[in-house]
């Protein structure tokens, strides 16, 4: 790829932006986060809309060259073919989508234990129902889609470790996302959950090391985990 | 195409399976829905996984030959291409599923006007909450959504009042069952969005229209809207 790519999401949460910097930074592609310059000024104009033949809604948006696509797994779908972190065929492209599909409803989820009202109103105008739900999400969701992963990487007879086929794919680095971030705002809750689901933790572990993910993690490009982002630490959500 | 689809889904709604249903009949494909005759015995199957390669989270699921596909906005990526319900090119192709996901997310919000806290508890449960989580939807949520596909139609310079390119695609056909939906289900906050939103409303009439889509709407295929689908009639919900 010549073209570098551009980048817009928030500048100071990892957000659903991560998925794509580690799609990004795995394929060692040349892009710019552009908001960590401009403080989401651009971003902002382009989900404004104006003369924009195809607006997005939100972000994450991907520009690159003439294409401006939206939405986090349609924007991975796009990277997974043009840099190989997805299988080529038809029905293994399919299959990988869906699973980053299935994550990115299991995102939804995991945002909602501390807005299960609004994302409109702070998280201190909803505490009382934000305990509940993440109550029933700790009990219930958590280990109903970690176990649904942990399923999916011991059906894969191809195996290794992967989610989809003998390598890794984008899905992988996106799973890596959820365990880590769900052990830095359910710690507890995750300390019982890990000893379950073996198969998670050492493919969170193994994307951890890989090099260009390993320099990448070292790096200020990686913004730190926060109290704005979809995975916060609020001791009280969590069991 | 030969061969026949299998649809399976939840036996008595609409639901998810619904917006697949509309672009398998649009495209009069060869399809069974399952679980009308079988109460979702086979899709129970499906989702227990047990020695299935690419086992699926949640329904709905497409089966197409050997291919097995899950996430409603995967399977309408599938179909699309198949049956013509999607421009051809990378870039159109984007797009339209680009739009789908947004509906998807929006799909999520309605739903949980309803189930605020966890879907594993019934509404009677969580009433409160639901009554909260509504008035902030209505107010915030449903206009923007609204408006975003508004603006989405207008700019689309080919034009004709449909969501992408010159012809009819399945966003279209979602955004039929998304206004029918929300019609049911918030008949009062309708009728003051509407008033802003025509060309959603001229959208859903076309589709309405359509030879196909209107035969299957009169057709016993038609599951009517109920109280245990995404769309729910609560008066104390609609403002």
């Amino acid at each position: 790829m010549a073209e570098g790519y551009e980048l817009h999401y928030w500048p100071s949460i990892q957000g659903r932006g991560e998925y794509v910097r580690l799609a990004l930074e795995e394929a060692r592609a040349d892009y710019v986060d552009v908001a960590r310059a401009d403080e989401g000024a651009a971003m902002m104009r382009l989900v404004g809309g104006g003369k924009i033949a195809t607006p997005p809604f939100a972000p994450p948006i991907l520009k690159a060259g003439r294409l401006l696509i939206g939405q986090t797994a349609n924007i991975l779908l796009f990277l997974g073919e043009r840099h190989k972190l997805a299988p080529q065929g038809e029905s293994g492209r399919l299959w990988t989508h869906q699973l980053q599909l299935t994550m990115c409803d299991f995102i939804v989820e995991i945002h909602d234990t501390h807005h299960p009202i609004s994302s409109g109103l702070y998280y201190e105008e909803q505490k009382p129902e934000a305990k509940r739900r993440s109550r029933e999400f700790l009990k219930h969701r958590l280990p109903r889609f970690l176990g649904y992963f942990e399923r999916v990487i011991a059906a894969n007879a191809k195996g290794k470790g992967h989610l989809v086929g003998a390598r890794l794919s984008y899905v992988d680095l996106s799973l890596f996302q959820l365990i880590a971030g769900l052990r830095y705002a359910f710690p507890r809750a995750m300390k019982r959950e890990e000893r379950r689901h073996r198969r998670l933790v050492a493919l969170h572990d193994h994307v951890a090391r890989r090099p260009a993910i390993a320099a990448y993690l070292a790096s200020e490009r990686r913004i730190p985990f926060n109290e704005e982002g979809i995975f916060r630490r609020y001791r009280e959500l969590d069991g």
